[in-house]
């Protein structure tokens, strides 16, 4: 690094993190240190997919060393960041030396959040990583094969009852899928159990699901799921969590295989930072995106707080965080160029929502789209998105595959994994030395 | 069940238990259990890339439910078994009602070996399982992260030296592709290390690496690791293995990165039964594959020892596991249509052994090829025998990728697996209940 060069922390390579860095890749005057705990970029709108053992982890997880690789101002370290001291310009991390920095951008993102019920993660776990994935897909497989060798109905019905909480997008998807499996995927597989005779229950707090489109469009994915056998219930609060089952309102659903899609909670990284912060921990950046106090700190993505032009503060969508990390990239650069900083200014991509084969509802501006032009849209954004052309590839050739022949290539029961139930930045450590045992 | 019909329990679900059961598929008067503790059939040959992040454990499993699915004589469990009564033709299942047979096949196939060295999986784990493999994955691609963030030298060489102990098939196959990854895959991706700087050694204790192949194979094959920048020591004991290296010899290798592949053992389950063993555990059977004592108990695979033409017992290759699948398979049909059964004899599909890129081994008969004609040679038949349809297709097409582009698709580190130290039939259990800790 020379003495005029400017060094530039980025802290996540997620949507945010990864999209800043390419902006930031290359340019004369800058060096880059990116910091991730994982290897890898993962394409999040897809883990479900992975859930449900539509695709494998590798197909929507590009190693971000190799993503950025012809950048050669970029230095891509993978380690647990513990902290931040905003005023010394410092972020630490686990087991390694501080990196210093002139300009640092945060983008660590958001996890599940269990509205003070932590205990629930058990037994319904969220769907934010690759291994959550991973044992949600081990979950749903099991419980087919442990109904397939019980005699007991009781015990069946329960093992063959899949609850999904939370009616957004995630929750929507999850839920069609797991019907698709149980109603096309699944059936010839079992001798004495009905993969048909399952239950998807789709439980929803609020009046309707996916509240973020309008009213019409609820209502279209409301009746589509109905359609495929998945029981939607709506203004139900969830009471209880356990591994007996769900208790939603007044009623006691037993079921083996709880999934959690109903709250978002932001990184913890900004917490000890004097940073102003909104009542879910997101950081109120200001309008070029960094932070009264400190200048040149950024934040981008799910852990900023940005409030669009109807007044509420941006989704924790993927364009939202695409859109800023390149920003606050773009008003360093700025910065360094003595140039003056630009507003923030979101793009409206609109938003989409599968709900299962040839089924999807959409929203881009005014226009409202739904059924199989909105299912097609869907599928090309994504692959449009997908980051590396080999897991564009993949990702097409599987998907065209399960579509003509209605199966899941992926059904693999694999073992349980300790990073699972490692959900917020704090807790996690490096990986454990062999033979230590994991803690959960 | 009608009072007629034979009932045939197959333990085991690889090459042999599979094949066994494709022939007793649809069989008129003949119901089948088919009994493993994972729900896909594995196609082990081909593990080692997986373990070295070339393919996707999916590419190489495929669920066993689904590979059978239009045998509707045919009964999927996973179950883990933990004993077998042969005089009261019981096999008894963890948590499950035992399963009662009129034949049995036991292919429960054999485990990793340390020759009494148990303490020392952890350090050098074996290739035998999906869980193993994505573990020895995230081992290499780790240390290669840790290399690039400590500045000591000492700790970064032993970081870049990978060790694996045993000069048969698997250990010159890893071998060969981590040196691929160390000079191809991963040359541009770091900025601080030279991962060409890696050291690739592999240790056998005998006098020479594939000394099942003739000696003139052998030693092309070292000469080619040599091409390829893997150190062979041959004629090398390992006298201890932890956490700071291996000591080979007089020498010791500071190593943070080592795989066992030196030794097989059979499964446990033939332990208890009162049925010859060799001295290896495997059971020593007929020449129609069954036991003396117990006609009705036949034994196929690794597990079984059947002596070849050349008077040694033939070795556990899965072309013999196959042939001997059908084979008592074929005898259980013949014993219930009332004709006589016919002996096992062995069909030599040859040896085939890859060494890397354009690079490898085999034998057949007396015909002995190499270089690139028996590396095409070993892709076909791998594509070949590769079980579903789906698999093919995308081995082939990341073949092609990572022929072309030298990269490799599947470099995730993901987290550790609690299965990944389980090996012994015996200590098997079903899954823990969530949040119970997992048992090393």
């Amino acid at each position: 690094m020379n003495q005029q060069e400017k060094h530039v922390a980025i802290v996540g390579g997620g949507f945010a993190g990864l999209n800043a860095a390419k902006v930031l890749g290359n340019v004369p005057g800058i060096s880059v240190t990116i910091i991730d705990a994982r290897n890898y970029h993962l394409f999040q709108p897809l883990l479900y997919q992975v859930a449900t053992a539509g695709l494998n982890p590798s197909d929507i997880a590009a190693p971000i060393r190799n993503v950025l690789v012809r950048y050669k101002n970029i230095r891509v370290l993978m380690a647990e960041v513990t902290s931040i001291d905003p005023s010394r310009r410092q972020v630490f991390l686990s087991g390694q030396l501080p990196v210093s920095f002139d300009y640092l951008i945060l983008a660590s993102g958001a996890t599940s959040s269990y509205f003070g019920h932590d205990d629930w993660e058990l037994h319904a776990p969220g769907l934010k990583t690759v291994e959550q994935a991973t044992e949600i897909r081990r979950r749903i497989l099991t419980a087919f094969e442990e109904a397939e060798m019980t005699s007991d109905r009781a015990t069946q019905d329960k093992l063959l009852t899949f609850v999904v909480i939370g009616g957004g997008p995630t929750g929507v998807e999850l839920a069609g899928a797991i019907s698709e499996m149980c109603h096309f995927t699944l059936v010839r597989d079992f001798r004495k159990i009905d993969s048909r005779r399952s239950r998807v229950i789709l439980i929803e707090a609020g009046p309707r699901i996916l509240a973020a489109f309008p009213q019409e469009l609820s209502d279209f994915a409301t009746e589509i799921l109905k359609k495929f056998h998945v029981q939607v219930r709506t203004g139900v609060r969830v009471e209880s969590v356990d591994h007996h089952g769900v208790t939603a309102g007044d009623e006691f659903i037993p079921s083996a295989t709880i999934l959690w899609a109903a709250g978002v909670k932001s990184s913890d990284l900004a917490q000890g930072m004097g940073v102003p912060l909104d009542r879910q921990g997101r950081v109120i950046v200001q309008p070029d995106l960094s932070i009264k106090e400190f200048p040149y700190l950024f934040v981008a993505g799910d852990l900023a707080h940005f409030d669009g032009a109807d007044g509420n503060p941006l989704p924790g969508l993927a364009p939202v965080a695409l859109q800023q990390g390149r920003k606050a990239a773009r008003n360093i650069v700025r910065d360094v160029k003595g140039k003056e900083r630009t507003p923030f200014r979101y793009i409206d991509k609109g938003m989409l929502a599968t709900i299962g084969r040839n089924e999807a509802v959409g929203q881009f501006r005014r226009i409202k789209f739904r059924g199989g032009i909105a299912w097609l849209v869907w599928l090309f954004v994504h692959i449009y998105y997908l980051t590396g052309f080999a897991n564009r590839f993949a990702v097409v050739l599987q998907w065209a595959w399960s579509y003509t022949t209605f199966k899941r290539g992926a059904r693999l029961i694999l073992g349980r994994d300790w990073r699972m139930f490692r959900k917020r930045e704090g807790e996690r450590a490096a990986p454990p030395a062999p033979g230590s045992p994991p803690q959960p």
